[in-house]
This record gives C-alpha cells, sequence and structure tokens, in this order.
C-alpha cells in the first residue's frame, strides 16, 4: 500500500464564468484527506469535449484516483460521459438496466422520458452505475489499469449523497493518513515566524507551514503514516518544540479563535469586561460576541467614534485637548473610563485613523491599543498602512491580543 | 483583435486541503471576462516547485495571459517566483530598488527586515515589479513571446488593490467585452425575485441571474458585444425594468453596501444615528463604521448584551420584566431609549437569540429589530434558523435594511 494519490475535476463552463463559487471541490478535498489521499492539483475546466478529455487524461496519468463532478446532465453540452469514454478507448452504450431506471423515475413523475436523457442511461466497459436516488444523473465509477475514475454529478446535494452512500465506503484507504493541527499566532510578523522555525520549513514529514491571514500568522503542523494515530505521534515533537517557541504568540488551535481563548480565560477566571471602540467601530464587540456566552464576561460595548461620544463615557476634555483623539495617551484614558464606568474588570479600547484619509496629521493605519485590568494598564501603538477594513481588523486583532497576553500574565514591555 | 484566452492558476498547499475556499480565481475570471477574455481553464496547484513550473508552463503555451495568486510570500514554500523563472528559463537576482522598499517598509514598523525578506526582492529579465503598498509581497508581470504571466500575492485585498490599479489598466482588451452590473436587495427572498424577472432568465444576451448572498439577494443583469458601449446598450432596457419592479427592495448596485446606502442619505439629510445592539453584539456599528466619514453621522454605538446594560442605557425595568429580553416591546424601548440620551435624529436596536442554545423559550434565529427616527417607530420580527453569526448577520442586514427604507419614506407595514 504506497502512497495514493488523486486529482479533481470540476466540471462547467458556469465554474470560468466569474459567478459561481465551486464549493465541490473544497468539499471534495477534505474528505480525500480523511481517506489518506494527497491531492497535488485541482483543475476546472469547460463544457468542452477535447478539453475535458484532456485534463480527465492528464489527471488519469498523474492520479491513483481521479474525482470528477459537473456535466453528467443531460443536454448536449454535458459532456464529461464522452470525455472519460475518449480517455478510455472505448465507446458508451445505452444499459438497458439504467434505461428503465430512469424511464421509472419520469414515471414517478407522471410523464415520459424525453429522448435527451437516453444519454444518462449510458455506459463504457470497465464502468458500473453509481445510483443518484435524488436526481437524474446517475454517476461512474470506472476501473482501469489499476486505476479509479469516480464521476459525480454537479449539484452539491445529489454529489455529497452519492459519495457518502456510494463512493467513499468503497474508495481503497490511502497508505499515507494525515494529521494535522493549525495554530493560530498573533503580534508576530511571517518573516519572523519563518526564521523562528527554520529548520522545520523543509522537512516534508511532519511539515510545518506558514499562512499569512487577516487575523495573524498560522502554523500548520502535518505528518502522514499508515494510522493516524501513528501519524499524530510523528507529528508531537515538531508541535511541541513550534508550540513552545511561538507560544506567546499563539492563542488558538484549529477553529479556537482568539475571542474563545479570552472567554474562556474571562470564564475560568470569573471576571468581567468592558470595550470601548473607536477606530475599530464595534468590531471588537462583534468578534467577542461571536462566541456563545459571550453575556456572561462581557458587561459592556461602547462605540465611541466621535469625540463627544469619547467624553460621554468620561474621557476628560483636557486630555483630548492635549492629546487629540488618536494618541496612546487618549487610549489609555478610554480603556480606564470604560472599567470604571462599568465596574469591570478589564477593559479593551482603540483609536486610531481608519482611512481612507489622514486625520489630525496622523496617518492612515495608525493606532493605539489599550487594556486595563487589575493593577495594570498597557497600550500598544500599531502602524500598518492598509484598507479602511484591514486597519479596522489588524487593530480589533491587536487589542484583543494585548488583552490575552495580559489576561496570561505573559506581558514583555 | 482576436479571441483573447487566459488562464487562471490558484498557489498555495493550503487550497489543496479541503479547508479554505478559494475565492480569488472566480473574483479574477470574473474580471478577466470584463475584459473580453476567454477562460478555459482554471488551476490549482501547491507549493511544490516542479508541478507549478508544470502548471504555469502548460498554462502559458495554452493562453495569451497567465494570472497566478499566491505563493509570494517569504519563506521556502512560496515558491511562484522560481516557478515562473523555471519557466522563461531564468535566473531570479535581487532588485536593489525592491530591496530598499521592502527594508523601508519595515523600518516603518519600527523593525529590520528579516533575512527571509530578501527573496520578495527579486526580479528576473522580463519582469517588472508590481508594487504592493499594502503587503510585503510585490507582483510580477512578465512578458515573453508575446504572452504575459502576471503574478499576484494571495491575500485578496492585497491581490485586488494590485489588480485594480496596475494589473487591469494596463491589459489589452479582448474582442467580445462583457458589461454588467449587480443590484443589491433586501427584505425579498430568491424565489420571489425569480418570479418577478421570469421572462428574463431565460435569455442568453442580455441575461438576468439571481444570487441568494448572505446579505439579500442579487441580480446580475448582463451583456456582450464587441464595444463595451454596445454591450451596456444592449442590457439597458432589462436593466431599466428590473430596477423598476424591484425598486423597494434594492438598496445599492455592484460595490454599494447597505452602510454607504444609509449614510449617502444621512449626510445629505444632515442627521445623526445612534445604535443599540443586543443580539447582533456590534455587528451593525462595525458595519456602519466601514463607511468613510460615518462619524459624521454615527453618533453613538452601545452593545447592550446583558439586560444591566440595557437598564444603564435607559430601558425600563419593568418593561424587561413584563416581556423579557428578546421582545417587540423591548426592541421599540431600546431603540427609543438610545435615541433620546444621545439626542439623535434616528436610532436603530436589535435584540434576539443568537445560539446555539435558546433563551427564556425562545428560539434560535428568533430577533426583533426597531428603527426610531422624527414622528416614526418601527418594529420587525424575523425568525431564521441557522449558524450563530448568520443570525448576526441576518439580523444586522434587516436592521439596516429597515432603516433604509424609513429613510427614504418608503415604508408600507
Amino acid at each position: 500500500m504506497g502512497n495514493r494519490t488523486a486529482e479533481i475535476v470540476s466540471i462547467g463552463t458556469e465554474l470560468l464564468l466569474g459567478e459561481l463559487v465551486d464549493t465541490n471541490a473544497v468539499w471534495i478535498a477534505g474528505e480525500l484527506r480523511r481517506l489518506g489521499y494527497f491531492i497535488y492539483y485541482k483543475t476546472t475546466v469547460g463544457d468542452n469535449r477535447a478539453r475535458l478529455g484532456e485534463t480527465i487524461g492528464r489527471a488519469f496519468k498523474r492520479a491513483d484516483l481521479v474525482v470528477t463532478s459537473g456535466g453528467l446532465g443531460p443536454t448536449d453540452d454535458d459532456l464529461t460521459r464522452e470525455a472519460i469514454a475518449d480517455v478510455c478507448g472505448a465507446v458508451p452504450r445505452e444499459d438497458p438496466g439504467l434505461v428503465s431506471q430512469l424511464e421509472a423515475m419520469f414515471a414517478a413523475r407522471g410523464r415520459p422520458m424525453p429522448a435527451v436523457n437516453r444519454k444518462q442511461a449510458w455506459l463504457i466497459p470497465g464502468a458500473r452505475p453509481l445510483e443518484n436516488p435524488i436526481g437524474t444523473a446517475p454517476g461512474w465509477w470506472v476501473e482501469k489499469d489499476g486505476r479509479t475514475i469516480v464521476a459525480m454529478p454537479g449539484p452539491p446535494h445529489e454529489m455529497k449523497r452519492m459519495w457518502n452512500e456510494q463512493v467513499m465506503p468503497a474508495l481503497p484507504r490511502g497508505a499515507a493518513l494525515l494529521w494535522d493541527t493549525t495554530l493560530h499566532t498573533i503580534g508576530i510578523g511571517e518573516g519572523d515566524v519563518a526564521q523562528i522555525l527554520a529548520e522545520f520549513t523543509n522537512t516534508a514529514n511532519p511539515s510545518v507551514a506558514t499562512y499569512a491571514r487577516r487575523h495573524g500568522v498560522d502554523v500548520r503542523v502535518a505528518a502522514g503514516a499508515g494510522e493516524i494515530e501513528a501519524a499524530k505521534a510523528l507529528a508531537a515533537p515538531v508541535l511541541a518544540t513550534v508550540e513552545r517557541r511561538l507560544a506567546k504568540f499563539i492563542y488558538g488551535r484549529d477553529s479556537e479563535t482568539l475571542s474563545q481563548s479570552i472567554g474562556k480565560r474571562l470564564a475560568s477566571l470569573g471576571q468581567s469586561l468592558a470595550v470601548i471602540e473607536s477606530v475599530t467601530g464595534g468590531l471588537v464587540a462583534d468578534m467577542l460576541t461571536d462566541t456563545p456566552g459571550a453575556s456572561d464576561w462581557l458587561k459592556a460595548g461602547v462605540v465611541a467614534y466621535t469625540r463627544q461620544a469619547k467624553e460621554a463615557c468620561g474621557v476628560s476634555p483636557d486630555l483630548l485637548d492635549a492629546h487629540g483623539c488618536v494618541a496612546e495617551e487618549t487610549s489609555r484614558a478610554m480603556a480606564d473610563a470604560v472599567r470604571q464606568r462599568y465596574g469591570t474588570d478589564w477593559s479593551v479600547a482603540t483609536t486610531g485613523v481608519a482611512g481612507p484619509a489622514a486625520m489630525d496629521g496622523k496617518p492612515v493605519g495608525l493606532a493605539f491599543v489599550a487594556v486595563s485590568g487589575p493593577g495594570i494598564t498597557r497600550t500598544m501603538r500599531l502602524e500598518w498602512p492598509g484598507e479602511r477594513r484591514q486597519v479596522k481588523e489588524r487593530t480589533a486583532s491587536g487589542a484583543l491580543g494585548l488583552l490575552l497576553r495580559l489576561l496570561r500574565g505573559d506581558f514583555e514591555p
């Protein structure tokens, strides 16, 4: 049992027009990984027999398994069957059993089967049909020279049902079941992460890869082995090293968000939080309230977008006169004011210039965040040029990252 | 000017893992169609130099234009530059100008450039850099044998800005130019839209298509012709009919958001707004502050996630006792309270059950929104089962949709 490889081919001109996002391919990829397949290519191709044949043929030469979706309808531009037949050097023929099934399906709807639908009853030697209980397009399972092509219809609910009931249970498992986990970091750039992990980023198994996301840098650790527990064990020492080296930047793993980590910690401490936002305009509160149970620890949020709103929350007019709305001192005063007003253990404040225009001589992307808590207040200056939305997102993540570090007690100035 | 063809190559192992939907490719495809390019293939390939070179090389043989996104980061597994160099038979060399730009970008952030980032300053003969004002990865524009490769970074914001400012204006146009526009609606379902537009949805040129989005139903009107003005003229009568029939549901066109439409109207009326959010937890304020200049009309936002926070804002404890936190009366009282407290012309309130658990016997997805304005208060009940984030998004859009209709004065009970 060697490494099994698979390719995914998405079929349909509509997928090339810039209107429709192909969700089938990403779903199939996730399923194939769980079965231990390596996927090196995904291709999308339109309803053209020559291009389809070329694409499926190349995939069939490169991979043990080719999974297609789309192009199994009854019309002249549904050409997946013809293309697979071309790849296999075969001629499709009507299968009497499939014709009867299709006719019965139409009869149940009280109408005769249109002549065009007869092509949905085609088969070639080496192909067996995959039943489609919720549509007129049966799939094909084709075996040739020890390789397999699975052709499924494009509508996602038909494809997924066919996969779950008939394809997935019948596919052989790959030799290398993949185990992986993703660590989420904040407060460190991709280049710095790469340097810290330099000796791992060139090894293949286990592998370490970094990805710059809008919320910070993700680090993915993966390993493959014959059994999933062995893969996990193979990854474990590398994962432990990565976790140790990046400890103060890591805020979560896999589906865990920054907000969830903060919520978990506040809940276990029995402490509360208030938020006052200028530049982030509600995004910090929005991120926090994506976490179920946020009302247990998020006592209040204020969007103080204007100077008047900051004053109304208790920030002194003299301080605003002296420093302006975008200043370290102002962020600190905002955090102190909202914490006092709502009597919470912790508070977070943001102020800055979201753009598109500079403000009071301060550049777009300049922001200050402050966190106030029991016996501690810390501020942080951020300066990232960017679009308005990016400035909001980076500042909100920066503020929550600072809060998490203070909650953990691992802050170094 | 013959038919120009283009291929799209999406680069990154993470796109093959079944975790990340590739939104860049569909966006680029739409842009290329508007420029009159035919697209026959889209390929996704992982971070492997040989496979990348093979894929880009094949696309470069088949198409006049190859557009890639991803793989321009600073790490060893960012291999797009190496692969394009392989395809062109060239050796990348550091460009002193690009090195200086990168160093300046890091200096502005107060830290030295890590050594790994130097590869982002590479160029090959025949390549010119595409500036990236909001990230460290410059793109490449490569010309060879009358064909073009455009390599852009993977983060969507960086890619789109580079495309809009530097790539799109410089690309030659194809023969069949597509003109299209998308109308955004709220408050009407896809089935109803389809019925209202029934006679248009089967015609090919101009074409009308509907798409159910998270914020409402989009209607796209498109037409193709040899000149863009001719295409636009062909679409015009159908567009006018669609706009007339859906008038009261349409809030914007193309990149225009609900928040922008509201901001434009408030600014022209010289009126102000306050927001109080329970179930949406800051999302309404976040959406509103995505619009530049929001501080001119958004006077305050309150995230009143708890009963105490609602009371602190002026909602009567008796009313909360009588109706609970999730009730039409409560939403109305919240809107009135926040409008009075901040002295604004308008206010918006949201309350509901975001889930995952039901609350006080009220089901997940039940929400009430209220808008209070000069001489008018209106409430709306929403009930959509869904994930927590969906409930927040639908409720926030519902609240802003109601506000826009009241601002326009076209509300019918």
